[in-house]
């Protein structure tokens, strides 16, 4: 099966010149799915898992069906003002501005084991700072785990202290 | 496995004098996790369906592991704006002002079988919404599911002209 072909090119969303990846008839298809979930197990190989965790939204589809196949707890890192109870909060810099993401304090412990995924890595802004929230609660990164990367954008130097892989390259 | 167990009260959020259903300790334990996608199954009862359709953000969580387990496409119901191809909108009622959801659509095809999946069903506006879209693009709602209802807002009185299942009721 070519995963591929069940991702859609948008032309200039959501700005122009930006030729957004949608993953929507990939998740419309449920063999695609599960299979994109097995290729998503292979880049993870094995490694002991404690916890998956996903950025938000488009990270939390794929993000609860890997914890579940790896048997780990499922942690949301969301936008500020998501999260209901006590968090941490890290911010992260947009091509103009400031964005952040939060976590909650207790959603990883010490030591733990975490797998970090989100659905595309572009310029490595927002899975560097999930990184850094999961680092600040102690957390051991295994691996940052995408199923897209868009190469041109270089993303993985922001990363470059951990182990990412990437099931489809751009 | 008492669920409740794994939801907590978070008083006062998203603002004063609301009694917020945490679900996040639930989704860090993955057994309880399964044992509840077990459940909202059991609430399902083998009908069969096309699409699952979930809304933004915390109905992805469940939405996308009980399309798994239904052999079903997901459908990702989301906030104007997030989704990047045509979309269908649909207003809905907030205690002040208005919002509104969008759907693909090409996400549902005339006649699918389609499970509606939210985390909380409280005064039923989003879900109600959520139903027209779903309806708008010729779908037929088989079930609108809810992990919890939070019964004293009477949101299921919005919902009449469908079949109501929540797995936990407060």
């Amino acid at each position: 099966m070519n995963l591929s072909e069940y991702i859609r090119n948008i032309e200039n969303f959501p700005k122009s010149g930006v030729n957004f990846k949608d993953i929507t008839p990939l998740l419309a298809n449920s063999d695609a799915v599960e299979h994109c979930v097995q290729q998503l197990l292979v880049l993870i190989d094995d490694q002991e898992i404690d916890k998956v965790a996903a950025i938000e939204s488009r990270g939390f589809f794929f993000g609860t069906l890997l914890a579940q196949k790896l048997n780990a707890g499922f942690v949301p890192i969301r936008k500020p003002g998501k999260l209901p109870y006590k968090t941490l909060k890290e911010p992260y810099q947009l091509e103009y501005g400031l964005d952040a993401l939060e976590i909650h304090e207790d959603a990883i412990k010490k030591g733990e084991r975490v797998l970090l995924h989100d659905d595309v890595l572009a310029t490595g802004g927002t899975a560097r700072a999930a990184c850094n929230l999961i680092e600040q609660l102690g957390g051991e990164i295994v691996q940052c785990n995408f199923l897209l990367e868009l190469e041109f954008l270089n993303g993985i130097k922001k990363l470059r202290s951990h182990p990412v892989k990437s099931l489809l390259k751009y």
